[in-house]
């Protein structure tokens, strides 16, 4: 883009200063959480959808691509700018109404995920799908991505509270979907939910709230091996109950949060778990957790005795995402997720790689879903670096499709795993995908690269 | 068809025998539980993926369209025959395996939904959705039509549990989306749901399974003026508890299960509500329910003192389409749904429609979830009788669009609502979806008439 384009663009748009020209304040916008980095050839701080209709417009016809993006806390390269795109950020856009009475919101896709939590909580409400990043992500970024969270086996992911969705679509046309509890015609809707930005720009998210669940009991358990954990982890999710959290953190990651801040009792422990029960009959559940856990000769076993003393035991999960960003020069942070099952294979299959590789695989994750945030770390920062990681990084894709699992859970495709994406589907599902692709964005107009390795 | 097509295709069925070509065995297939008849050029009875995968590809090469179909339960007239089609039912693929474990059953398209419940019960697991016909729909009809339930509101709809489909599609390829509760590329398994048979024939489903609601307080309320009774309704959803059901039963529906059978308390009952709390604080809750009731002059008031007794209670819910269907020759079972706070609205609307027409119209729903099924009466049987009902229906689509409603809560658009699916969506989510019909089924093949009304 030029300064002549610049001009046409802004003299379109009701509020002109939105448009960012100035290379000097490009930087934010370059990125996401992942180490890819490429300059955007402007930026919309989008106000309003009347401004991203008209950037549409704009860019259709000049034949500019177009990425979206929310506060860029992506661990996909999602929202990192197409070549020669133009980035929309939704950030500013951030109305919340809750509507309590018929008990959703209708939000703006600047919300953060935590105003929206904190607000329906006003109303004995909640919204359940809790990122890592819930602090400071976007939802139009959690629907892009068909983000999860810590407690997503219990209530589901992102898709199962969209109830409608506005977005602007590449003839640039608003479009807008359900309202209740029901779609009719074919679920649009459903379809963007984690589309990653290449079909449509979400301008409005109508989520279903729901009751705030009851308090569980919180255990910690440590374990000398990775395996006995991972299959304490198997017994619990085979034994009949479904816990509102259940997580794994594996010895090289507790190492490095307990460097980062010391937890007490774990101080050799070779891999951790933590559960909250559910609200339902919590009592029973603790007691069967603590058994299950003795049986698979865990070292270290604590229940909290209130909430206070729960949130103590909570401190070492909470500080696994800096611990290891401090410890890494680059990271590739996978999401790999496969069946309860097949968890065990999976946690013992990244132990031996962890053994074998010169470089250090630090695990954590939803293991109640299945899911492990499989953490590969480069001493240096930079693409190249990661290219180093990317053979362990094929590895363990293959070894979850073998498992019977998905290339990521809840972080998205991106640039990060799209050479993959063939791999998990068969040709008739691909090729509805890129038919559909086709189809709603002839022109590639919304986010080129993405999700897709169309690359001949 | 003719004979030596049907001998083509017979030759190339792994169970020839499932093709049945006597019009003398057509009655069942010619019709759902609407007053749609239309004879089937013919009816596969399949009995594996494969042989559906033949039959695709036949009837595309000798462009015979096909019309899938389960045990036509369905009430908006999605399996009733496209001219001249050939039926696949898939109601002898009944396989059904719960994975404990994983929380999840792998289901054959003509497992009933009841029989799923019954063994996920088996493992102190459940299956949410509960349509009425649930003793005897299938899970693919389910799938197709999106269907919801007495629980909806609180637990969710069909989409909601599907974790993956295989379907084949309009090329005769097999597709298979999902097994896990994440998606990645697009959600094509979201996009099949409620899809009315229009884009592919499931062949196999993969459903989430939670653990079983605990029980909360059963109540029932009468009123003696309809709205009185709407409005406790909007006052319980709008109090910050979600109960696990709420119904809502008019005078009219009353007085005819009365008839069929009779309920204590009911006699002169212009309205009745009937409360299952949730499990959590069910005695505050029944509390709060009991205050409201009284607060709206219930009439009659009613909490059960057990199992049994809610058994009771839940009585005259259970009679009601029974008794509908006895008093009435032919009858349109409309199921509208709104936002919660438009529902005293929309029951007002019809108690007015119901004292202006010639005919009878009766009402009862999940007012919980906003939707209300209106059934209007006709004294004969056939479509004729039916089209003289037909504008009342469109004054009803025409008031529930207004108050921000759906055309169908959970019985689908089908034949019976297609005229009116433009009414609820603008023309670029109006327009993506025929795109995507064209791109993923560019010769009609799939139930042509049903859910779009493409006469010029």
């Amino acid at each position: 883009m030029n300064a002549i384009e610049f001009d046409r663009l802004r003299a379109r748009l009701a509020h002109p200063g939105s448009l960012v020209t100035d290379p000097k304040r490009f930087e934010p916008y370059t990125h996401d959480a992942t180490e890819f980095r490429r300059p955007p050839a402007a930026v919309l701080l989008a106000e309003d959808k009347a401004d991203v209709i008209e950037t549409v417009r704009f860019c259709r016809e000049a034949s500019i691509p177009i990425t979206p993006r929310g506060t860029g806390t992506g661990l996909s390269g999602g929202c990192v700018p197409s070549e020669g795109a133009l980035v929309v950020s939704t950030e500013p856009m951030d109305s919340l109404k809750i509507r309590a009475a018929e008990r959703l919101a209708v939000c703006g896709p600047g919300v953060i995920t935590k105003t929206l939590q904190d607000e329906a909580a006003r109303y004995g409400l909640t919204y359940p799908p809790d990122p890592a990043s819930y602090a400071e992500c976007t939802l139009a970024g959690n629907v892009a991505e068909g983000a999860g969270g810590l407690r997503c086996k219990r209530f589901g992911v992102t898709k199962d509270y969209i109830l409608g969705l506005e977005a602007v679509t590449a003839d640039g046309l608003l479009l807008k979907t359900g309202c209740l509890n029901d779609y009719r015609g074919f679920s649009i809707g459903d379809l963007l939910v984690a589309s990653e930005g290449t079909l449509a720009i979400v301008t409005s998210i109508v989520v279903r709230l729901t009751d705030l669940p009851g308090v569980g009991h919180t255990i910690l358990a440590a374990f000398d091996d990775p395996g006995h954990a991972a299959r304490t982890v198997a017994a619990i999710t085979g034994s009949g109950m479904i816990p509102t959290v259940l997580e794994y953190v594996d010895g090289e990651t507790v190492e490095l949060a307990n460097r980062y801040e010391k937890t007490e009792g774990l101080d050799r422990a070779e891999a951790v778990i933590l559960v909250e029960t559910s609200d339902r009959d919590p009592d029973v559940q603790a007691a069967e957790v603590d058994r299950i856990c003795r049986e698979h000769s865990c070292s270290y076993l604590r229940t909290a005795s209130d909430v206070r003393d729960a949130e103590k035991l909570w401190q070492i999960r909470r500080n696994v995402s800096k611990a290891i960003t401090d410890a890494a020069g680059a990271r590739v942070s996978e999401d790999v997720a496969v069946p309860n099952s097949g968890f065990p294979a999976l946690v013992e299959f990244v132990a031996a790689m962890n053994r074998a590789e010169p470089f250090k695989i630090c695990c954590f994750g939803h293991a109640g879903d299945g899911n492990l945030h499989v953490n590969l770390l480069a001493e240096e920062a930079g693409e190249e670096a990661l290219e180093r990681l990317e053979p362990a990084v094929e590895r363990l894709m293959e070894k979850t499709l073998e498992l019977g699992g998905t290339l990521s859970g809840e972080h998205g495709i991106g640039l990060a795993k799209r050479k993959y994406l063939a791999r998990e589907f068969d040709a008739a599902t691909l090729g509805a995908m890129l038919a559909i692709k086709e189809t709603l964005d002839p022109g590639d107009l919304f986010n080129p690269e993405k999700l897709f390795d169309r690359t001949p």
